[in-house]
């Protein structure tokens, strides 16, 4: 199944946090769509270094991912391509989607100087992470968070 | 021991890579200061979303870590406090220093309306997870890297 990778519209918001917010995960610390959701896409706008990406099939979006471009000093002053976010439509998995949207991501770090890319997933979702190995991903590090 | 935290300047470059290029893991990906690094340091300069940031005491550098603002749509439009390529002098380690940057950071992340912190750690360091976690860090991610 193939889909059209595009960058988010305003429009695309209710669907994208509905996506988001679509797993057993996810779901409490996402909401409902509300203004906080619009602030935050706003900012992602005004951020050159920060994309935010829809896959659509027939009109319809069935995927999305946010993508931020890193500078940095490590790995001989290498440009990171972080990638966050990530969601395929529950009906839809297992089709390949994720893999178009991953491959799109890595084509767009390259086009914007991005030498490496990185990304965490919770340590409970196992198949996400065979998915992540499956594209080749080293599952070298440990993730920490912290809420301030 | 109490250092002074502040933005790093171009002259402290030199200073800095060899900071993260002392252990043995990041070594043979960090070099030795050149170009690379300084167009890394500008690109960083020349984002408002990065801060390069070094510890100093008695006016030698000490530490180095860089920060990034990631604003996102996931929990209610939140913006992340990326935090990067930390490292103390390998000869003052154990004395907090580490620990008075990390709160700093955090205390930068909250001016910047951060509400979570998140860094990945190698998984051959267990010393840097300890350290996190007595932070409060929950270590609740894999971390996945792959070369473009």
């Amino acid at each position: 199944m193939t889909v059209l990778l595009r960058p988010a519209r305003r429009a695309d918001l209710a669907r994208i946090v509905a996506l988001i917010a679509d797993d057993e995960i996810s779901a409490a610390r996402t909401g409902t769509f509300d203004d906080a959701h619009l602030a935050g896409f706003d900012a992602i706008e005004a951020d050159p270094n920060n994309e935010l990406v829809v896959a659509e099939r027939d009109g319809e979006v069935v995927g999305t991912m946010q993508l931020t471009f890193v500078p940095g000093i490590s790995r001989y002053g290498a440009t990171r391509l972080l990638v966050e976010a990530v969601r395929v439509d529950s009906r839809l998995r297992g089709q390949g989607i994720g893999r178009q949207m991953m491959l799109w991501a890595h084509e767009r770090g390259r086009a914007r100087g991005c030498v490496l890319a990185q990304l965490t997933s919770d340590k409970r979702r196992p198949d996400a992470h065979r998915f992540y190995r499956s594209l080749g991903y080293a599952q070298s590090h440990e993730g920490f968070k912290l809420p301030l």
